[in-house]
């Protein structure tokens, strides 16, 4: 599959992708100082939005789905960094416990678990997946649309370890469920090592803590290739104290959009940048596209009816909305045979392994792609990501695709550090 | 390229590679503790031969060249496998300094150098290829026949530091050169890293050594998996005291030569194999398939005739053999397109990144396949060796490969520890 970009790409986009490239030894060379200071996590996927004029993460996902979209060429890239990473949180790891989401009908998630499972099979360990489903009573054998198969089998408390069977004490757990329902019981003091550890789950883990962090790192990468941090980030604020059901918070809410907006615009004339400025608003602890809505006004946000309301008060597993993000909306720019493409990069461990566009003939340049029932054509990238082509120009897919790498690995850096400050709020 | 794998296989490999299959976890965990435990070289590529009954390292190269040889494709793996080794032995490093061999006109050889500087860049590390040449003065520019231009550019020492020009101080020094001919002064007392060490050239490393420490690896790994270690390690004796001009030490070898020829017919009569055993006498120190014969008959090492003694007494940079190595010769079972193949495996860090076969129409089973004036056709390996499709029979080509990955590590895991006690010896 050789995806055809069609870019409307001109000036600063090209002129920030050579950039990166120049300055590749410089930025390599940085990363690997950070990644002395800072652990990467497990595994992360990162949105990205390239809008021509500014190429930055939208979203990180700690416990990403989707390893079945990646090119299998590039499999092996993906097995040596399984590797290197359970040869640094667990040399000793021969058996792995996978937690996956509780979904047992939603084929192309299960097709994602089996991508993990195979991955981790390939680098040379004992992998059984573990299903937190409350109903479930005994292995449950779960066939796939290509023929494979998947065994879930119960996950069992034995004190103060998890266990499948009679047979299986994994030294590690993988989980791959976003908990966000919380952390239930039968993960709560676990003496295994849990990856990622369960305060990054999103009954915990904030979008904003992550934007923060995120701040902290562009503005050093700014400094470092001599670049505007804005065309690298996307503004944000928090708002507290919302609850839509009960149209609490609204003006404060309305009001953060609108400065928001102001200084969206400020930048726009700065770079003579003619789109409409807008934001995203989304539930501050929220993933799968619930609880967000694109704002180009702020009398959008007030006097909401009765189905944005629902839309908005509700996330994943029912919980309740009462934290925002409000993020500036960053257009797309890409597109794949005139359909709408935002970029998902992969890392393992510190790792670039591969990516995809999410490409959705349906939609706008300035709407969330990744929203419920969005049914996305997923498109390997041909190349993955952590190899530029050094005498080509910037805009060959290689090149383009290391950008993105480097932005992902930002946004990886970012959740780095945010999971260093939330393991000091959890006394670990 | 797909290569085209008729090999007359039957039995004992299928049943050695199954082993190494099933045990692949098991496998794997043992590496990853014996890395913690011992260094990798920074890089190698180690020839092997499959015998159908037999899969065994024959020669482990620390100074590879041909890394123009692998497949393309996979040239991410290679990346991220210097990446590592970068982050490992200095995470400083922006400025590596490539010392090749000195050939100016072997154009097969420069394109292992290209292949290797691009690595090193797409890496992300400031790449710089200083040459040894004592002629060399000033930069000189050549061609390579694919339109790439490679910089050569000499060597300058300052105080104890290797520079080049006035621009480049680098932090790590990558010699591509095996110091056949010693260590130059210009090497000796260097500050900056020097990766491999001095000590691994073929001035001071011996085969027997190398082999030696191969026997403990074989040992301990042939136990793990319950296998005879014989059937992944050659029979190999030393001898010292040669000097095939004077027809000094013909006798002893000729002994050491009979014993070997007899260890090896016990062995083929336990297994049933029919074949006529051999060995293959090198030069102790030897490289480029120089010094090198094949005899299945002690008398054939008695009385050599004027062309074998010149063809045996010098190998490269004129050095004189003194010391040889008698080694079980392992027939060569691979074929493709009915021509002897040879499978050679690189490596970089402690990760398989590739390898390819030397196939050769004009050459027996039993005949060395790297030798002088040899016009091997390269055939990269259709993918990488560092994931075995794990449901699928032994003989489909990405299990076999997964098996000379394994068998290749073990050779590589020999050159750490053999290493190790050059170091002790080198006082280092």
């Amino acid at each position: 599959m050789v995806p055809h970009l069609t870019t409307a790409l001109t000036g600063p986009l090209k002129e920030l992708e050579s950039r990166i490239l120049r300055a590749q030894p410089k930025i390599e060379h940085w990363f690997r100082s950070q990644w002395l200071k800072h652990d990467a996590p497990f595994y992360a996927s990162v949105d990205l939005r390239n809008a021509g004029f500014k190429l930055a993460p939208v979203d990180t996902n700690l416990f990403p789905g989707g390893f079945n979209n990646l090119n299998q060429t590039f499999r092996p890239l993906a097995v040596q960094a399984a590797t290197v990473a359970v040869e640094k949180i667990c040399p000793e790891a021969r058996g792995v416990l996978l937690i996956p989401e509780n979904h047992t009908r939603n084929s192309f998630y299960l097709q994602n678990v089996a991508a993990l499972h195979s991955i981790l099979r390939q680098a040379g360990l004992n992998v059984r997946i573990g299903s937190l489903l409350p109903e479930l009573e005994a292995p449950m054998q779960l066939e796939l649309p290509d023929g494979q198969n998947l065994l879930l089998e119960p996950v069992q408390r034995r004190g103060n370890r998890l266990h499948l069977g009679d047979d299986f004490n994994p030294c590690t757990v993988l989980l791959n469920n976003d908990l966000s329902g919380g952390v239930p019981s039968v993960l709560q003091g676990v003496e295994q090592a849990l990856l990622p550890p369960t305060y990054a789950g999103w009954a915990t883990r904030r979008k904003t803590g992550h934007f923060a962090a995120y701040d902290g790192v562009a503005d050093e990468f700014a400094q470092l290739i001599s670049i505007d941090p804005w065309l690298i980030n996307p503004y944000f604020s928090h708002v507290g104290g919302v609850d839509f059901q009960e149209r609490a918070g609204e003006e404060v809410l309305a009001d953060k959009v609108s400065d928001l907006l102001a200084r969206i615009r400020t930048k726009y004339q700065e770079y003579g940048i003619e789109q409409q400025p807008y934001v995203v608003v989304k539930a501050d602890a929220g993933t799968y596209g619930m609880g967000v809505m694109t704002v180009k006004d702020p009398s959008e946000v007030v006097g909401l009816n009765r189905k944005q309301r629902n839309k908005m008060s509700v996330i994943k597993e029912g919980m309740e909305v009462h934290d925002v993000i409000v993020q500036e909306g960053v257009h797309t720019f890409e597109t794949v045979n005139e359909a709408v493409a935002e970029p998902v990069v992969y890392m393992l461990d510190h790792f670039v392994i591969g990516g995809f566009y999410r490409v959705h003939t349906g939609r706008g340049a300035d709407e969330n792609l990744n929203a419920p029932g969005m049914h996305f054509v997923p498109l390997a990238f041909e190349k993955p990501c952590n190899a530029p082509e050094c005498d080509e120009a910037p805009d060959c897919p290689p090149n383009r695709f290391y950008s993105y790498g480097v932005v992902a690995r930002l946004a990886l850096l970012a959740a780095a550090r945010e999971l260093e400050t939330m393991a000091e709020e959890h006394g670990e």
